[in-house]
């Protein structure tokens, strides 16, 4: 045995969210968002649960690559397109299709296509398809209109399938500038005359803007089961559900007299005999330094590990360790069963605690902790 | 070229920094602490700037294999001990110190030697040694007086090595309790009798408390480059220099006009036409989400990259991406080296931006973020 800390990779229940995406926007194909390293849960750990979707979309080419290498053969999809020329030829070699959200990429193309022959254009133009991306006001990447149009000719002009994208600023909230509506009457004013594939929705526009759906959907978020917006009840009433167990054991157990304090900064200190029990799991695993004193933990009961209880941090989180007080549970101690977040814990209850959502804390954890698929 | 975010490992800043612990602990050994993967930074990529330590001292037994894969033969301690008996084995094989933190180690111990004849026992004797650790205080790890003396006698009587250590609560901070006085006063009554080394400066007690160096030192943080206490001018005054760059680079620029939003949320406002640099680093990389707007980037000038100017974050950090103020800059645009953290903006500058300390940034680094020694 290694440290006990690991997560639990859930692959029914990755299946139970892209079957929810599925029913959600069932005239829609699905890129199924696995940047990130699948948002912290690991390509390969996530595959079996995430392979009925239509297409995967992700950031680094390397891992477009150990996506075939899985034996996924089906479209892939580079969200921020490519970084440098020469990632044209493993886009080529791998069937791996670009967004070109900057002139810049569109020079490279250019530059790449007219170092070839008639012949050998018209071959990319069945391996590779592009999608332009549009700036509709989230002013993060994307073209603007002359731009996108001047690209949108040209990318024909070489025979290239040309598709239709643009990303939503506030899908997850109402009231907040841009809006959905404005972005969408940006976009749809530039696309209106051009053919091709449409694809505008996050996780967010799949649950809550039906209208946004058009040819491809992008959830990312909401396949693990965590919240566009941070709040889990959000998304529990649709039946999303976690995607990882966090678990780790308690490793020691301190009996703490009245006054007695507890870690880093002596930040908590006893009010009366307490017993605390100290979790192999720290910042260094990811498992936030910020969280306020009182956040849940799910621990089980050593005799019926079925069982168990919701206990409360306390005191300051250390970079390998937490301690939690476990004074009104006799049967818990060193070996118990420790879940961090997951099917009883919401990750977003964890990240609310330390002013952050879900997708920061899935994305944070660390190498050192095992992913194991269940 | 993948994405072009990268962590630089500066081995000569973590030889630096290691001289100067020499040379203020100098009749000490030094553990040089490199769990949670080196802080983040690597064992491997580490290992060329702290060979020079007399010992490493980490948490998982399969880091404390692959330093000897790499090649190190001296000391190794495992500073949580062992996490089950088995692991014993290995310890046995690789020549592995252990810390025992708790009566359940100790029984694992004494299972496994009593499986032994009395040659086998003067062989592990040889090959093993023991720290216990007395909780003085912290109220974290660490065994009672009681618990302690007991696992003294019982391991002298294997006629193993035994030697002494505790951990530090507020080393970095002044009228915090437990004070390290007090810890000490604790500790010094229970070893005052007993034979072995002694080890109880983290790297607060290294810079602050001399007279807690003893035997062996255990600095972390300030072997690279970040402060203790989280305030930078903290260590910068003794010389200690950053063991990591992060960098990466703006991979495109927006033009906006007065009152565009810029990001998830619309959360940042402009009120004038401003140029924004949209940098490929993100919360997904290990760049906290919750730094507030104004938070200080390095970026350099593409026509003379040695010089360079301080920018400022605007908007909300994405999971891939933050925007910066590139308005006064004409020479800065895609493709610009940008430094998120490193020799001209301190860890810890950052991690005060999100209500943290520089240890937690630097270990949440993604594996996304490819290392590179330099």
């Amino acid at each position: 045995m290694e440290r006990p800390i690991q997560a639990s990779i859930l692959t029914e229940n990755l299946k139970n969210n892209l079957n929810f995406v599925r029913s959600l926007a069932n005239d829609s194909k699905i890129w199924s968002v696995i940047k990130a390293n699948a948002y912290g849960h690991g390509i390969r750990e996530v595959y079996a649960g995430l392979k009925e979707t239509d297409g995967f979309a992700l950031l680094d080419i390397k891992d477009a690559c150990l996506l075939r290498e899985i034996g996924w053969a089906g479209p892939v999809l580079l969200l921020e397109g490519i970084f440098a020329k020469d990632e044209l030829n493993e886009c080529y070699e791998k069937n791996i299709d670009i967004v070109i959200h900057h002139s810049q990429q569109m020079s490279w193309l250019s530059q790449w296509l007219n170092a070839m022959t008639f012949d050998q254009q018209t071959v990319v133009s069945q391996k590779i398809c592009i999608w332009l991306k549009l700036n509709s006001g989230m002013n993060r990447l994307g073209l603007n209109s002359q731009e996108y149009l001047l690209c949108f000719k040209k990318l024909r002009d070489y025979r290239l399938k040309v598709n239709h994208l643009t990303h939503f600023a506030n899908a997850d909230e109402i009231g907040l500038e841009p809006s959905v509506e404005s972005q969408m009457n940006v976009f749809a004013k530039v696309i209106e005359d051009l053919s091709g594939d449409v694809s505008t929705a996050n996780s967010a526009a799949v649950l809550w803007h039906h209208n946004t759906h058009f040819d491809w959907v992008r959830p990312g978020i909401m396949l693990y089961g965590a919240s566009p917006t941070g709040i889990s009840e959000d998304i529990q009433i649709f039946g999303l559900k976690p995607a990882m167990n966090l678990s780790s054991k308690i490793i020691s157990v301190q009996d703490l007299n009245e006054g007695d304090r507890v870690g880093y900064g002596g930040q908590y200190t006893a009010t009366s005999k307490i017993r605390v029990g100290i979790v192999a799991c720290g910042y260094a695993d990811g498992y936030p330094r910020v969280v306020s004193n009182g956040t849940q933990v799910w621990v089980s009961n050593s005799n019926s590990p079925s069982l168990g209880f919701y206990v409360k941090t306390i005191g300051r989180v250390s970079m390998d360790m937490i301690t939690v007080d476990i004074t009104n549970h006799k049967t818990i101690g060193v070996g118990s069963d420790v879940e961090l977040w997951g099917e009883h814990v919401p990750v977003d209850t964890v990240a609310k605690c330390a002013n952050t959502v879900g997708y920061e804390l899935l994305c944070a954890i660390a190498p050192r902790v095992k992913r194991v698929v269940v």
